[in-house]
């Protein structure tokens, strides 16, 4: 079975055998024979895969009565990929949901890591620095690189650990939120487990 | 007594008759005759009052041993200007500082309302909402305006909170943050407040 997660930027394909990306910009869907189950945020793609009977929307096997209207298919189906605990998808956002008993409960968007350090640059250059991903959640900052990762890391650190549940890390930049959640998982398939255990109630 | 906070954009003068601003780029400094206590924020403006006798920088009358040496001079003197507490001053940048006993114990900095809103703007045109800052923080939202608006306050909220101290709101964004923290004191002199103290030891 060939999946596909289609985003801004990539094709991620995946296989029992196979995991590679094509460019969305470049690759062309038509150029694959065998059947391709997958997600899609990209509206643009999105439009260009409909035509193709061998790929297979599996979006459409959801049952979208748990989950809201604008909600991102990647964040749905991060969530149907587990039972219960908090997920954390880092990319160019980063999305916090959580689900109970197989049930989406709710989430949040927090910045991405990128899209933060531009926020502080572009508030001062004096707040021009990376963050530290190893600093200390304990003690109250008294530099300006602290200041700041503290700012958006502790900030995120207490919301979720008020929250009591199992963390699942995936997404670009799970590595780094790992030093902040250091029990947390590490799942880089979880959009792919997710499609799997869709595509097994259907198939 | 004539004090004046200068910022970015404008020199704010305070007096017990007067409060007035007047615009950095086209005040003239050396038009006021009286003696002006200040504390100066902008690099420009700092060395143009350098030369001018009735100019009074309060920062030179501050024991900077407690504080940091890349601290902005106006977080320091809303720091002093308290006894205990948490100040959060919401401009451009939201900062977020402890007081205990009159000792600063540290501090971090987090986006203001303005620069947050852009940050997800930017991301994406999908996260493009006002805040909602009458949003329920008891519940994890399942809509785009309450996601985004949530993981900006919530976790700001859920960290504050955990310091368990009194909050002191100050900066043009006080009143908006009021809605999260509503048992929060508005004190929209804080560093005129700071300014007037510390002058007391010394004059």
């Amino acid at each position: 079975m060939l999946l596909c997660d289609i985003g801004n930027t990539s094709y991620h394909f995946q296989s029992i055998q196979t995991d590679y990306k094509e460019d969305v910009n470049s690759f062309l869907p038509q150029s694959v024979n065998q059947t391709v189950y997958y997600i899609c945020v990209n509206p643009k793609i999105n439009k260009l895969l409909i035509d193709l009977d061998n790929w297979i929307d599996v979006s459409q096997y959801i049952d979208m009565k748990n989950y809201y209207e604008t909600m991102g298919v990647d964040r749905i189906i991060a969530c149907e990929a587990i039972v219960d605990g908090v997920i954390i998808d880092a990319g160019s956002a980063i999305t916090v949901d959580v689900v109970k008993k197989n049930i989406f409960e709710g989430g949040f968007i927090y910045p991405g890591t990128v899209a933060m350090a531009k926020t502080y640059k572009d508030i001062s250059s004096a707040l021009e620095y990376p963050f530290n991903f190893q600093i200390d959640l304990n003690s109250l900052p008294k530099n300006s690189q602290d200041a700041i990762s503290y700012g958006y890391l502790k900030t995120l650190y207490t919301e979720v650990n008020s929250l009591k549940q199992s963390i699942y890390l995936t997404g670009g930049d799970a590595e780094k939120l790992l030093f902040i959640f250091p029990n947390a998982i590490v799942e880089k398939n979880l959009i792919f487990n997710g499609m799997k255990k869709v595509l097994e109630r259907v198939l």
